[in-house]
């Protein structure tokens, strides 16, 4: 800490990203990134960027994006917000929705970065454990509160919950913002972009880096009302005016136009999580019933931590937490298929000799 | 408004950024954008981005980037910081440095995202009248005060002020952060990077969007002492890890091995500059000193809001601020030799009619 620090920084504890070590010999099953490459028209797309694009602003709306996901989606242009990743998007919203309101209530199992945006934002958080099976209680969301959030399926545990029990969950809830985050709703989850027009106060952010594999991009959005919508623009032009750059613009829009591809490659992801599952119950390993591209697993000695640094030592990087909640569990991500099976090799060796 | 919105949404005056009107017959001086495009090293780079690098998420901290502009400058890695444009890392700044102190000085005329932030962060501006010839009056900034900022040369007056000056400023401020905003240092003013070893309190911002003809990509940087630095990542880690995609990181750092091409536009676009200053000067336009790629400038009827919409009409787009200090004067970004000279010819068109 400095004298020149504000007060925030020195109380910050910020975000902690999975480790990005590169190298050809690395199976990287540590950041839920997608192990196919994006569309060859997304490759056209960023090759085909002109001079010009580079050298001027980008649109600041990303009016053309825009409008293209919600043709996708069928919503209107109006109804789409995008940013510099879902992780932005969130950002953003927090300040659109839950600054100064009442507790934010999120599963005290979820994404690790929610209490990080509220320590920056000053917004209390309300932490509602799960249930003993890691399933989320969504009854017991809602009621007194600043608003709601949370992924489906959630992270780190890769569960979802069903559409109908969320439309509960905002027809009970109708006084603040209930924020759906569909990161991984690629992969199996119901998603709720649909209900926007019904419920004035739901949002659904999306990312572009999982499903449509282009992390290295900064690519996310959020669907909701149109005065919802105008709220999180307003907070974007209050802070950056163009956060999504000219590149990006041209990538998402190259990659809503390639859907078979894209639902081949989440179809081999799907099949590649099945198999590792099953192959890690026969092992004794408890595996949540996953709807992501990642699994959530706890080995039979229950071990995570030793389990994590034996992995790390043969180049498989996984995802551990120590902490009293999660300290027995890994999330490992589903790379391809010859990936799980260097995994998978690696394991059977360690517990031949362990 | 919205019963959804926070209250913070509702005060909120967003920033407004220059029209981004495209179209082949648009000459477009309206937001200070490079007329000449990137080195083809940047082109190269971007071309040779690999679909390994675009499912992937880049690199957090962007370290091999920060290497490169640190060789560039003379200084360590960890003295600096890179973000999406200079406007993220400005409000990433106001929050490490400036939010919760005592109010932050910047000159009146100035960059107006500076009152943006403020508003944003709860910041209170002290804003410093400029001299009655539009200079910096630096020996008034200071004292008792959160903080300091202000772009060197300034915008929208394109004036810079001498490093000497802003050292004597360093020497009689010790205890709050003094930003400077370099944005368009390239064009004229002199750098005061190689100061932030001497002033553990200074921070200098740089765009890349101007200087090497990337607005497009979306890159800043900002150089201070490794404390600084770190203030700076605290906050990025507590709003969004990877701000700079995998495409702007390996451009920049493409960006930074052709210094000969970019000394050579920059040298054609000081050049267009004088010729134009010269132009309008003898028209009996009064244009201020410039050290920047844009000139200020009052047409010899003062009735900039008519030439405004005159030129506009013509499809030549310029910028105007409405607001009683500004309302005589126009900004006009410097383009290429032949679009500067279809802004005379419009000119002279609408002088001879007028």
């Amino acid at each position: 800490m400095t004298q020149y620090w504000t007060d925030l920084v020195n109380r910050l504890t910020p975000y902690t990203p999975g480790e990005q070590r590169s190298g050809s010999d690395v199976v990287k099953l540590n950041t839920n990134e997608n192990p196919y490459p994006p569309s060859e028209l997304v490759l056209q797309a960023i090759a085909d960027v002109s001079p010009d694009s580079l050298r001027r602003y980008p649109d600041p709306q990303s009016s053309e994006l825009r409008k293209t996901l919600a043709g996708y989606h069928n919503v209107t242009a109006d109804q789409v917000f995008v940013g510099n990743g879902s992780d932005e998007i969130l950002a953003l919203a927090f300040m659109a929705f839950f600054k100064g309101k009442a507790p934010l209530q999120f599963p005290e199992i979820s994404y690790s970065f929610y209490p990080v945006y509220c320590d920056l934002l000053n917004i209390t958080p309300h932490m509602i454990p799960l249930n003993s099976d890691f399933t989320l209680p969504l009854t017991q969301l809602g009621g007194k509160c600043g608003g709601i959030v949370f992924p489906n399926p959630n992270a780190p545990t890769a569960i979802a919950v069903n559409k109908s029990d969320i439309e509960k969950l905002l027809q009970n809830n109708t006084s603040t913002v209930v924020l759906i985050d569909e990161a991984y709703a690629d992969f199996g989850a119901e998603s709720v972009i649909d209900l926007i027009d019904r419920y004035p106060n739901l949002v659904v952010s999306r990312t572009y880096s999982k499903g449509r594999s282009m992390a290295g991009l900064r690519l996310g959005a959020a669907f909701a009302s149109a005065e919802l919508i105008e709220g999180l623009r307003r907070v974007k032009d209050s802070f950056n005016s163009y956060p999504v750059d000219a590149v990006a613009q041209a990538a998402g829009i190259a990659s809503m136009g390639d859907e078979t591809y894209y639902r081949e490659t989440i179809k081999k992801i799907i099949a590649t999580r099945e198999h590792t599952t099953e192959l890690l119950k026969a092992q004794g390993y408890r595996v949540l019933p996953s709807a992501a591209n990642f699994i959530f697993v706890s080995p039979p000695d229950r071990d995570a931590a030793r389990l994590f640094a034996e992995l790390n030592k043969e180049d498989i990087l996984v995802r551990y937490w120590n902490n009293d909640q999660l300290k027995h569990w890994l999330r490992i991500t589903i790379g391809t298929d010859s990936e799980m099976k260097q995994l998978m090799a690696v394991l059977n060796k360690l517990h031949s000799h362990g």
